[in-house]
């Protein structure tokens, strides 16, 4: 092993102590509200382990639902964007049936909207402007940024092109001066272009699709993705085992990209709350 | 030459021709409310320029100033958007001092946001849903298609990555399955990464800045740029005589994404006024 695994969990921590150090300090008790329109284990666990964070914090959380029927999932989302206790609002997928990820994002207030998905933060994401990014692709960043890894220049390469992850991450890194290519299900010879990528973005949900043969020596890997396993486990996109002997640094999953995206997603709570 | 010269003018005739067709049939006559906020030499003459075009077409033109005061644009693009009779809506640059490009773009309903300058607009396109990109990007998009130029799979490279073109033709891109590279400024090597474009796009700013050590054989070169000349004229990013002699095909300047980008704009308002 020649690479190095980068500790998510570490600098998750770290980040979530600075945090609770400003809420300590703060006149105001920043407050997330998660909507959680439809009874979902995997999305139950997930506010379960939010909300433990965001307690621990300081940050209070106020869990909506479940259930939250598609008829009034727009309306809960422009109230809680609307109350002068709550600095940001959430809402969990998986979605009703007849509610888009659009209409959902769309209600929530882009000040309030931390976890990007209001279509309107993206376009001010990519006009320069500010506004949250979603928290996984803002996670992807931040470890970039702890890990000290120069973007300016560089290429960066990502697989995936989702609005929640691929899309953003790609707007994120442009944005640092990273020379950005995005590949999907649909580009021919994919290790041609991975191998190019001083720093590799793998975010497309099928387990292992990356080896030894897509990564160049020296590439700094961040590994997005959260496949299950059959023993109840998650495993990332990445064969880290391989590619950990020829990157500079790989993040594991779990223990990589996941808690720092739990992090983050805090801190632009505690941000929305001018705290 | 062993490349061809693709006949932009010609393009923009063919889809002006189906616009007028389309319109003549119509129930309702199109109207496009150009707000110019500043006196500019500029501004004056491509506005002209578009409101003869639209009228040659039967649609309406309703030109507002200038000058239209920075305290006064944002009002005026709301009415505007809110105004039954008026199917699409352009505000033309240069804006006031005071102005930003996001207010003034935000004022602009997404329905009627004809050159995609309100950041939902972009934010839509993204996450795949319906609106109108910049009239520019999606002029670049209909000379490919036009060309026959398949992109399903190919490698693009967008130079460039400005929120008016660069950015919004590399999401378009995307959205054909092309495989997408944004090459900047801060780029090393751009060449490097020039030369594995199946398809080129330059949208810099820079007269001349790609040739054919850029080029790979065989390439399609659409060239944005519009950089006036010392003469009075305009000269693209791109050294067309040199290119030419390597490239499949490529866009001259002028004559190439200009007129294409007038008619697809009018495009817009067309389709904006559900004709």
């Amino acid at each position: 092993m020649t690479g190095r695994l980068i500790d998510g969990r570490a600098i998750a921590a770290a980040l979530r102590a600075e945090l609770a150090d400003r809420v300590a300090a703060a006149p105001v008790r920043p407050c997330l509200a998660i909507v959680v329109p439809t009874a979902d284990e995997g999305a139950a666990w997930y506010v379960r382990q939010l909300s433990r964070t965001a307690e621990r914090l300081g940050i209070e959380c106020r869990v909506v639902g479940p259930p939250v029927g598609a008829d009034e999932l727009v309306d809960r989302l422009a109230e809680l964007s609307a109350d002068d206790t709550v600095h940001g609002v959430l809402c969990q997928t998986p979605l009703p049936a007849g509610v888009t990820p659009v209409q959902a994002g769309s209600a929530i207030d882009v000040a309030k909207d931390v976890d990007g998905a209001n279509p309107r933060s993206a376009g001010l994401l990519a006009a320069g402007a500010s506004a949250y990014p979603p928290a996984t692709a803002a996670a992807v960043l931040h470890l970039l940024r702890a890990e000290g890894v120069e973007l300016a220049g560089r290429n960066a390469v990502v697989v995936g092109r989702s609005t929640v992850v691929g899309k953003p991450a790609a707007t994120l890194l442009l944005a640092e001066q990273a020379t950005v290519t995005v590949c999907h299900s649909r580009t021919r010879d994919l290790a041609e272009h991975t191998r190019r990528a001083d720093v590799l973005v793998a975010a497309v949900g099928r387990a292992g699709l990356l080896g030894a043969e897509h990564v160049a020596p020296g590439a700094v890997v961040v590994d997005v993705g959260t496949n299950p396993t059959p023993d109840g486990g998650l495993t990332g996109d990445v064969r880290t085992d391989e590619v950990v002997d020829v990157a500079a640094a790989v993040t594991p999953v779990p223990g990589g990209v996941g808690p720092v995206t739990t992090a983050t997603l805090l801190s632009h709570v505690v941000h929305a709350a001018g705290v």
